[in-house]
Parts: C-alpha cells; sequence; structure tokens
C-alpha cells in the first residue's frame, strides 16, 4: 500500500516506466470501484500477471491517473486484448514470477512467461528504452495500447492517435479527461527492426462513428488511426540475436517534440549505456548522503527513502524548453531553468520540499519557479494545491504553495522573484470561492455548514497564513503581514474548551453538536479525526499548548495519543492507512500527523519523542515488499524517514528552525550543493540507546531543541550522544 | 436543399456566422437519422425556430460537420436546454417570423420573438460581432452552447472548455471527434458589458466523473469548466440603449490566437464599421462580373451564383500566419500567403476551381499550396481528396487535387513548385490501399470485388491521371508522363461494347451480371447511374465517342438522356438531388452530369447543347427560397451557372479549353486580377434567341467550339450572335 512502483527512471524523470499488473476501472456503471485503489501506482506485488509497460506514473499517491503509452512484447498468434488476470492466455498480458524480476535504479527486468520474452527497461529523462529477447526468431509482436491507463473509466479517454511515419518510427498521442481535466501525453516510437505489419483493433474502432474512414481495412498497414479506444499492433522479424529495442519518448507539448527529445536524449541503441547514465545519476543522488547505520534493514530503508524523494515532482518540459501550460498555450522556459509537474502539496509541503531546500536547492528553486508559472497560468490565479500534467486537480485541502515559498525565501533559495511570489500567495490565500475561504475570511474559521472538512481547513489556512506573513515580514509588506498575522490565529476560533479539542463550528458560531474525537468520518475532518487535527498548529506549538490546559496536561494528553487502544470501529473504511500505520491512535501512514511525534519537545518531555520515534522509524517502514505502512506520498513519507533518521525534522516549514529528535544513524555525512557537508556524528548509538543525552552543534552543547537552517547551510558538525536512559534534557 | 446558409461573413472567411434552426443529431441510437441531412448547414427555412447563432458552416455540402460555439441571447427567466421546436418556451430556443429576418452580405438580422431580441450579426474574416437589442433592460442572458453542432452524435464532442478570463471576456474551445476526426476549434469573446453572474448547465456535468471539482459550485461564477457536453450562461445588466454587443473570434491554433485575431480584426465595437468593411469586400467579388441579363430573376441567380463562389474554400490561419496542420504541428506561413481549408474536391475541381483561375488567381495560388501542405503533413502523404480543418475526411472519390493542379499549371498560376506538385500528385496516385488503387494498378481498372463503385473510380482515376501526364508533358518528366499517359486510357478497359455503357468487372476480367444502366444503387457506381456515368471521360472525348458507336450513334444516344422518361423506382433513397434536379435521366443537382451538356458539341449538335443549358439555367436555378436543384456543393453547382451563363464551361480541367456552349447574358464584362477585361457581347439575346448562330473571338469568326484560356488570359473580346433557330454550326 505503499503505492510506489519497481519500474526504471532517472530522478525526477518524464518517464516513469513501469509494469502494470493490471488495469481496474476507477468506476463500473458509474458507480466507485474500490479495487481501483491499490493500482495508482499500476503495480500490486501479488499480482499474477503483467499487462504491459507504461511510462507514466505516480509514486505513492492516495488517487491516480497515468500509465500513459502502455508496451506490451508479445510471441505467438496475435491477441489485442489485454485478458485476464486468472486466465492470461485469454489475452495479451502474461503470467511472470519474482524470482525472474530485477527492480533496480533505472533498470527493471521480467521473463513474460506466457511468451518467453525476457523484457528489460531502462530510461533518460523523456525516453522509455525497452529490450526485449524473443526465445523464436519470427512472430514478435508489440502492442501499443492507448486504451489503458490508471483509473480509467468509461469516456476518459477522449481521444487516441497513432501515425506511422514509416517502417522504424510511430507518433501519436493519448489524451484523458480524468482526476487532470485536459491532459494529452503526445509520444514518438522508434523500433530497432522495420516494422513488417501493423493495424488497430478495430472491434474498438467499429463502435464509434468512422465516417468514410470504413473503406480502409484498419488491420492492414494503414498508416494512421484516431480513436478514444485504440490499441495497436506491429509485427516484426527479427535477426538472430532475436532482440527488438524501442525508444519511446514523451512530450507534452507535441509529437514534433516527442521527436526531438528522442533523438536529443537516445541517439543509438545502445541500451546499456543510457541503464548506466541513469544509475550514474542515481548514485549522484544516493551519493549526497553517506550513512552508516546499525544494520542492514535501516540501510535499505534508509537509501530506499532517498530512492523515493527523487522520484517528484518530474520534469514537464521538452529538451527544447517548452512545455503546456495550464491557459493550454506553449511556454518555453530560459535554459537551465526546468519545468516541473505533480505537486502533491498538501503532503509535500512538510518535508519533502524542506528536505529539498538542503539538497536539491537548484531543483526546488525550479519548482517554485513553476508553482508560480502554473498561478499565472491558472483561470483562477491560485497557486498549485494539487496538481498534475498543467492541471489543477484540487484534490485535498490548505494552499500549501504558500509554506514551499516561504519556506524557500526562509531558506534563502535564489532566482525567484519573491514580491511577485508574495502576490500569488496573497491572490490565492483570498480566493473566497476556493474550499470555505470566503466563510473562513468573514467569520474567523471556516464554517462547516458552508464548506466541509471545517476544522481541518481553518487550521491549515491557519498555519498558511502565517507562512505568507512571514514572507511579508522579510519583505516588509507590512499590510500583508498584518492582515496574515491576524488570520493565522484563526485556530484558537475552532478550538472548544469544554472538550479541549478543535471542533466545527456552525456559521451561527456554535460547534456541532455530534462529536467524538476519535471518529475519523465525521463532519470537520479530512483524513484524520479531533484528536489528530488538534494537534495541528505547527507555527504557535506553544499557545496551542496553552488553549489544551498548559505543558504538563498537554505531555500527558499528548501520549495517550500513542498509548491508547484504538477500537476497530475507528478504524473501518479508511484506505489511505494501513492497520500496521497505527500505534495507539497514531496514525503514522497518513500525513496530518508527521509533526506531532516532535511536539513532546515543547513540553519538556523529549524522551518521548525519541522513544516513538525509534518506534516509528522501525515499525512503520519495513525493509520488505510491503513495509510501507501507508502511501509514500510522492515522497513525504520518505522524507520523514530521512530528517528523522538524521536526529531532526522541520515542524514549521516556512520558519527556519528544525526540531531535535534522535537518530538512527550512527553516523551521517550530508553533501550540500554548495560543497559543505553537515556531519552527523552520533556517539553510543545502539539498539538500546535511543534517548540522546546531549547534542552539540560545532563542538558547542545545544541547550533548545531547535536546529536553525543558518546553523546548516555552509556546512555543520552535529554531534548526539546517546543513552538508553531517558532523559528529560539534552 | 441547396444546403446554403443565410447568415453574416466575408469572402472565404473563417467566420461564417448564421441561425440554426434546429440541432438534429446525425444518429439516434447508433442508428443514422435521415433527418439531419436537411441540416448540412444548419438552417432551414420551414423551420419555426431558431436555437442560436453558431459561427462556421458549410455551404452546399451534402455531409456535415461544424456549427462550433453557438450563441443565444435571450430574456426572463434562464433556461439551459435548446428546448423542442413544437413549443420553443420549453427551452432558450425561440420562434421567429421570415417577415423579421433580413439575409444581406455581411449582414443578417432576426427578431427572436420569444425573447423579444432584435439580433444583429456581422463579421470580419476572423470574428463574427453579435448586436442584441433587448426590450428590457435587465434579465439579459447569453447561452454559450458548445455541446450544439452540426451532424453531432453521442461522443462527437470529445472535450470542450471555458475560461472567464475577465469581466469582459472569455476564451475556449470545442473539440470535436466527427467527419473531421480531430478538430480543434479555440475562440475567444468580448462583450461590450461586464458579465453579472455566470455559470455552467451542471446537469451535464454531473453525468461525467468530476474528480475534485465537485467541491466547487458550478453554477456560480466559477472560471472555468471543462466536460464533454459543456453549455455556460452569462448574465448582464444593460444600460439604457438595452444593447449587447460580443465579438467571438475563432483560431485553430489556440485560445491566444482567437485572442489576437480578435484585437487585430476588430479593435472597437463599431458594429457598423466592420459590417460595411465587410460588405465592400463583398462589393468588390461581386464588380468583377458586370453582367446584364434578360430579367431580375436572371440577375439575381448570377450574383447569388458569384456569391456562393467565394463561402469556401475559407481561410484557416491566424493574423499571426499560423495554423494547425494534419500533424498536429502549428505552422506559420510567409506575410501574403493564406492558408484555406475546406476542399470539396470531387465537387470544386470541376468548374470552381477553374473558375478561380479566371478570378480569384492569388487564391487559387494560396488554395493550391494549402493543398500541396496537406500532402505533406498528411500520414498518408496524399493530397486532400475532402479535407477539411486539417483533416482528411475521405469522402467521395478520386484525387482531384491534380487536376486543380494540372489547371492552375497550365493555367499560368504563379509562386507554385509544380514539380513538387508533380512528386505529390505522384505520390497521390500510387497509393495503392487508397479506394482500389492497388487494383487498378494492376489491372488496369478497379475490380469491383476489390473495391466498391469500381467503375466511378476507373473513371476518374483515368481523368485524374490525364491531368498528371500533362502536368508530367510540361515539366519534361517524361517517365511520369508515360505511366500516367497509360494510365489515362484506363477508361476503355471498363467499357462493356455488348451493353455499351461503362460496366462493373471483377478481378477475374468479367463483367459483373446484374446490370441496369438507369440503376443508381447498383455496384459499380456512386452517386451516378451507368448512364450517367458512362459519359465520363472529359479528357478524350472523342475516344470515348468512338467506344461508344461513332458520333451519329452518340447523338441520338444522349439526346436520349435528356428526354427520357425515368420511373419513380429509379429516383427514391437518393439524398444528393431533388425531383426537380432532374431532365429525364439527366441528373443537373449532383455533380457527375455537369460536364454532359456539352458534349453534343463534339458531334455537331451544338444546337441540343444550346437548347439544353437554357432548360438547365432555367428550371434548375431559380430566385427563389428553395431555388437550387440540389446541394450547392462549396459552390460547383453556382460555378457552373456562371461559366455557363456566360457561354463557355471547362470540360476537362487541366487543359486549358473551354468549350462553348451559349450565353444568358445579355452582356458581360468580367475584370480579371491582372486589370484586362473579357468582354462579352451577345447579339439579339432573348428567351426565343437561345441558339448560338455564331462566335466572334476578338472580331475573328470561331471555326471551333474550343476557347483557348491563352486567348482570354490578357483580355478578350467574345461576340455572341443568336437565334431562334436551331443550327449545327456556329
Amino acid at each position: 500500500m505503499g503505492h510506489t512502483f519497481p519500474g526504471a527512471t532517472v530522478p525526477f524523470g518524464m518517464v516513469q516506466l513501469s509494469p502494470d499488473t493490471d488495469t481496474i476501472p476507477y468506476a463500473v456503471n458509474g458507480k466507485y470501484n474500490p479495487d481501483v485503489y491499490k493500482y495508482c501506482a499500476g503495480y500490486q506485488y501479488e499480482d499474477p500477471t503483467i499487462v504491459g509497460f507504461s511510462h507514466t506514473h505516480f509514486s505513492g499517491t492516495g488517487h491516480s491517473d497515468l500509465g500513459d503509452i502502455l508496451i506490451m512484447p508479445t510471441s505467438g498468434k496475435l491477441q489485442l486484448n489485454p485478458g485476464i488476470a486468472s486466465n492470461p492466455k485469454s489475452g495479451f498480458r502474461s503470467a511472470y514470477s519474482h524470482e525472474n524480476e530485477i527492480a533496480k535504479p533505472n533498470y527493471y527486468s521480467v521473463l513474460l512467461d506466457d511468451h518467453q520474452i525476457l523484457a528489460e527497461l531502462t530510461t533518460t529523462t523523456r525516453v522509455g528504452i525497452h529490450k526485449y529477447t524473443f526465445s523464436e526468431q519470427d512472430s514478435a509482436n508489440i502492442i501499443l495500447d492507448l486504451v489503458s491507463g490508471i483509473y480509467n473509466y468509461d469516456g476518459k479517454n477522449v481521444n487516441t492517435y497513432v501515425r506511422v511515419v514509416d517502417a522504424f518510427h510511430i507518433v501519436g498521442f493519448r489524451q484523458t479527461a480524468g482526476w487532470a481535466k485536459n491532459r494529452t501525453v503526445y509520444f514518438a516510437i522508434e523500433f530497432s527492426k522495420p516494422i513488417k505489419s501493423y493495424g488497430y483493433d478495430d472491434f474498438q474502432l467499429k463502435k464509434v462513428y468512422q465516417g468514410f474512414w470504413r473503406k480502409f481495412n484498419l488491420k492492414d498497414n494503414f498508416p494512421e488511426m484516431s480513436a478514444s479506444q485504440l490499441r495497436a499492433f506491429f509485427e516484426f522479424d527479427l535477426d538472430a540475436s532475436k532482440e527488438l529495442l524501442l525508444k519511446v519518448s514523451l512530450s507534452n507539448v507535441n509529437m514534433e517534440g516527442a521527436l526531438l527529445n528522442m533523438v536529443t536524449e537516445t541517439p543509438n541503441w545502445s541500451f546499456d549505456s543510457y541503464r548506466k547514465a541513469g544509475e550514474a545519476l542515481w548514485q549522484a543522488e544516493l551519493n549526497k548522503y553517506e550513512v552508516e547505520m546499525l544494520n542492514e534493514g535501516d540501510l535499505i530503508n534508509f537509501y530506499t527513502a532517498v530512492y523515493h524523494t527523487c522520484l517528484g515532482p518530474t520534469v514537464y518540459q521538452d529538451v527544447s524548453g517548452s512545455y503546456r501550460g495550464l491557459d493550454f498555450a506553449d511556454h518555453r522556459n530560459p535554459d537551465q531553468q526546468i519545468n516541473y509537474t505533480t505537486f502533491s502539496l498538501w503532503d509535500t509541503y512538510r518535508a519533502l520540499h524542506p528536505l529539498f531546500n538542503l539538497v536539491q536547492r537548484k531543483r526546488n528553486a525550479d519548482m517554485v519557479l513553476s508553482m508560480m508559472a502554473h498561478q499565472e497560468q491558472s483561470a483562477h490565479r491560485m497557486l498549485p494545491v494539487w496538481s498534475h500534467y498543467a492541471n489543477e486537480n484540487w484534490c485535498m485541502i490548505g494552499y500549501h504553495s504558500v509554506s514551499v515559498i516561504a519556506d524557500a525565501y526562509n531558506k534563502g533559495l535564489e532566482g525567484i522573484d519573491y514580491n511577485k511570489a508574495l502576490d500569488a500567495c496573497v491572490q490565492t490565500a483570498r480566493t473566497r470561492y476556493f474550499d470555505g475561504i470566503g466563510s473562513y475570511m468573514d467569520l474567523g474559521y471556516v464554517a462547516e455548514d458552508q464548506s466541509s472538512s471545517s476544522v481541518s481547513k481553518t487550521l491549515e489556512y491557519a498555519y498558511d497564513d502565517w507562512c505568507i506573513a512571514q514572507l511579508a515580514l522579510g519583505l516588509k509588506r507590512m499590510d500583508i503581514y498584518e492582515e496574515f498575522s491576524k488570520r493565522s490565529s484563526a485556530y484558537k476560533n475552532v478550538f472548544d474548551p469544554k472538550s479541549g479539542f478543535m471542533r466545527a463550528r456552525l456559521k451561527s458560531g456554535s460547534f456541532i453538536e455530534k462529536f467524538d474525537p476519535l471518529e475519523t468520518h465525521q463532519a470537520g475532518y479530512i483524513e484524520g479525526n479531533a484528536w489528530n487535527y488538534s494537534l495541528y498548529v505547527p507555527h504557535q506549538v506553544d499557545s496551542m499548548i496553552a488553549l489544551m490546559g498548559g505543558k504538563k496536561r498537554f505531555a500527558t494528553h499528548l501520549d495517550s495519543l500513542f498509548t491508547m487502544q484504538l477500537a476497530d470501529k475507528y478504524f473501518e473504511h479508511t484506505e489511505d492507512i494501513t492497520r500496521e500505520g497505527i500505534m495507539g491512535s497514531y496514525v503514522h501512514g497518513n500525513e496530518p500527523s508527521h509533526h506531532v511525534i516532535y511536539l513532546f519537545d515543547w513540553v519538556g518531555r523529549p524522551d518521548l519523542t525519541q522513544k516513538y520515534i525509534r518506534q516509528v522509524l522501525r515499525t512503520k517502514y519495513l525493509p520488505k515488499i510491503d513495509g510501507l505502512s501507508g502511501n509514500d506520498d510522492c515522497g513525504q513519507m520518505s522524507a520523514w524517514y530521512i530528517f528523522t533518521s538524521l536526529g531532526f525534522y522541520p515542524v514549521c516549514p516556512g520558519s527556519d528552525d528544525y526540531i531535535i529528535g534522535a537518530p538512527l544513524v550512527r553516523s551521517a555525512k550530508i553533501h550540500l550543493e554548495n560543497g559543505a557537508d553537515i556531519t552527523i556524528e552520533v556517539k553510543d548509538q545502539s539498539e538500546k540507546n535511543l534517548f540522546v543525552k546531549a547534542v552539540y552543534l560545532n563542538g558547542k552543547r545545544m541547550k533548545d531543541f531547535r536546529l536553525n537552517y543558518q546553523h546548516l547551510k555552509d556546512g555543520a558538525h552535529l554531534r548526539f550522544e546517546m543513552s538508553a536512559k531517558p532523559s528529560v534534557t539534552f
């Protein structure tokens, strides 16, 4: 349920080429099909068959899209339907065995049992390279399935097109109206052998108006076809090597762009050289961290996490610098600036972008510029909420782009016009028709009878507004600072002193009556309950603690979160987390709790922070197939792991503070882009010594639990001294 | 059944803005709906209601598409469905009366009875300007219907989009997969008053997957929406003038292009100045011909015909020079070169393009370049067959682009690389998979068991091949000349000496057995029967006559075509012509016969040519609402009228000969683009004097019935002497 994929990609690659093990529809007869949730990334380990290899995947999302341009090599009799998993021989899909499967950075291979084809995949940023080794020299087929996709449903494919350019090249596109309402992925394909014959699945075509195209034989080398549901097949004669290679390049602009991406990135047929070049890119990413861990499992976990933090946001721009914007116009970035897509911001503002501000500063600056371009191109003039492929999909809540921007500002990212960025933040935060903002601006809180999930929204807006205020303060734009400072206290307006929790209010001012702090599926909250969400005031933790009865009471309250026995009834119907993701009522498998463990620091109980950190690191991330306790959420779960195992965490992004936890590493070096290193030394690290006795920054003992970015940016030496004995100071 | 439209347009305008009187679907439950045929141009005079005003229309086609971006002004209660014709109050459509309807060049107006709104329309090349005068100052609504279209069916609209840019501007697009499989029309709209409120028909939207857009109120000023079936409404407060004006600009490239077209062509709100500027363009077109006729009806007919010859092909290019090509890429023409679309070539190669070679030489050269660009962009590397909006729709048969190119060459059109054009012709004519060409190349005729309508195809290919040969001869490319000269005799291979008709053959060589020369719906022919099609050898008429028994026998045979009594059974189920379009078995309402009347000249019976010409001109074109005897076919019916009433006709386009008929004009001056005039003087023209006694070219009596382009191109004086007495010589 991590919803990650095992396929080949380079860091932040546009092409993420991976096997899809089934093609479950999002809806059947207009009704949501809960089975689809498993296939957010296209792959489920227990599935017995592979339908094909598609070129775009989200890593770790909880809703989905993509799975574009599915390729399947087959041998023997041509079959144009995918068939069913229980009888792979009924279609072009194939059984496979995990024994014959290899997944490495920028390399995936599997033996397709039904076709006796060894499939190997590698990529460049914009091109997928397929190497298929057949067991027989003849009857080699390639299925190009433009119907297939992730979270498909009837009507999602609005148009697909294939054009055979010559015996070696085809181009085309797939246009969908799904989570992204207006998305077109253009492609170009080059084959290493000439096409012998080709055609289309005319069963699909006959279902629609064909006009005068009906005069042609669409199965007999007809050079172009267009339909909402289009599959094509290509047949080849092989030589003695029995190998057939494909390059499949993508573009989000047009077919010419895809061809240019291909000739630029993959000028020859050297599969191994592309594989090695991509491996080298991965090695460079992994090498940014040099860590020693207590055991092999931790080491696997750590570098798996690093890997997962480099799968998104992804490059959304051709080699020419062009990309299609939200305004449907083609934009061209200056050299050295890359446009990125896939901003799962409700997740990634928390730790992923702050992590990028340490180790991916150039990329993160480009991501901020991409978010600002989104805002300029948007009909709403809003920064992205959850954006992919130049589409706002409006998933989840908040306007957390502002947190990413404030964090970038406070951590000194260069090349960004921050005054313009602040304007974009303000414009976004004043969009009255968006998700209760009007109510929030009028009442000081989102009224549940005006917009649902009102508590979650109020709390997150208050935090976002604090980010805007910080940015305005830095830029000395005091009117904005004051407006948004005021708004940033809105969390107080949903605190119910009687219950001691943040609780939904109506427009009338009264709290809603029905209330169970542990119930996730009740009015006021989204993907969380009152217990979890009430702890969400990352920008004013002290004030929150005071509201909730002061430090002592808060410490007990917070500890009970981890120790309570949660009744099963509270866990039913929750798709985004697993049973294993829960400790008491603490839900590590989803984001609203990601800062919570660190709150003990504020009430003089860092020992509890330290204790629960070790538990989470060791039980919620496991070095096995189903090792994640929830969706990886585009790297957020993994970024939490990286920060936390290094010993600190950005509880309040937008500030320049990190909060000290307890390291899992035995030692670490983080190589910054400016050449400096953050060195982490951990004395007496062990399974038992999970408590921090003392922390030294550049040799000086720290007295506070806050570690400032200014102390890290030009390199630092952090020394943790560990102990088996809990301590309320360090 | 002329399938013309009464709306406003400038000559060859991209925008052809006209009322649609109904929106009959092409198919109901997957079954063809024959009622749709009436609505090829969106308008039927007898209809009691108007659904709205859309911006694109074909003039005179027999299959259809377009009807994009339908606008309807309404007053009173907002209604978001069109309602039904028998009860216009059930929706936004309106009853109207022809008494309150005015249709003039570049101006259309009507009173919308149900809403008491005076609608006035005018255009520039790329912008429709709407002026609505309401009877009340408030409750003014505009419906923007992106669902509506001509020849719509379920699934034809694949995607539509609306974005409200500010209080005065909206942009969007309509993407369809119909006759043109991949067509997107982008638009921009400017209102003269600020939008008060707006929204969308959420009934339509709720039928599809909405993703997280469901969190918004789509009826309450939500600034963008996308769906396959989308209607939007806009509400306005008016001032005391009670007027609301709209500019609606189109682009085939993108929304930016539509905005640029608007600001360039319509910088202000002066409806009258746009109307007058367009009128002046029309006046310039009509002024190219100065004719005197025998009566007012003829005069109306003549200039109506001129009007209809200037409605297509239409400009398909933004003011920037950009257009979207068949390869889905954006192309930019050099200054002074215009890309055109809508090539109904099976119709228009006959007389419309030859007419353009007299009076629209610059435009026709650009049309040839547009056809060549089509060929370069096409997956098939074929010149257009029937092309619109950068889509080949494959309607009808032949590859008559080659005729247009050969005619352009022989009539000296400049600015065309004719060697490249010849290559395009040859490539087209050798496309084996297209409509029996493979069979034709192998056997010397299209075998009916390999490709249907085989006789029609064989005859038209033979003529087209002759055109290619002539072009090759002129360019001294003798291998091509010989190949295609040989192919141009293929008509002989389908002549059946036993029946005396052109008759379908099988691959085995034998003629098909079932045969009735008058039956239109039999194997071998398309939109014609053996009787009509057997006369189709325009390039080798003498040889055809010899095949058919010599001149004397042919003269009798041909005359019987006009005098026979055609049984009703032959006329049933034929949609492209009216009963009134037939004389004997001569069908003037469709194209295969358009050269036939002139064939009497070859057998010494010009008197019969002359006699039947006058009958056709006077009975098949009438100065009344239903005056055309068949679809105008993008100007071909009208071009026939113009040539024939001037006294000559291009029986074999691609040659530089015209064939002398008999004028209907009393006198005529045709102003050529080079400043020269063709002057036609008709002595003793009258109702009775319909026979030609003598013809003088520049004072010299003509002895042949062929008039050569070389004699006309720098101006000429033609003098016809008429008589009531038939004569077999002139």
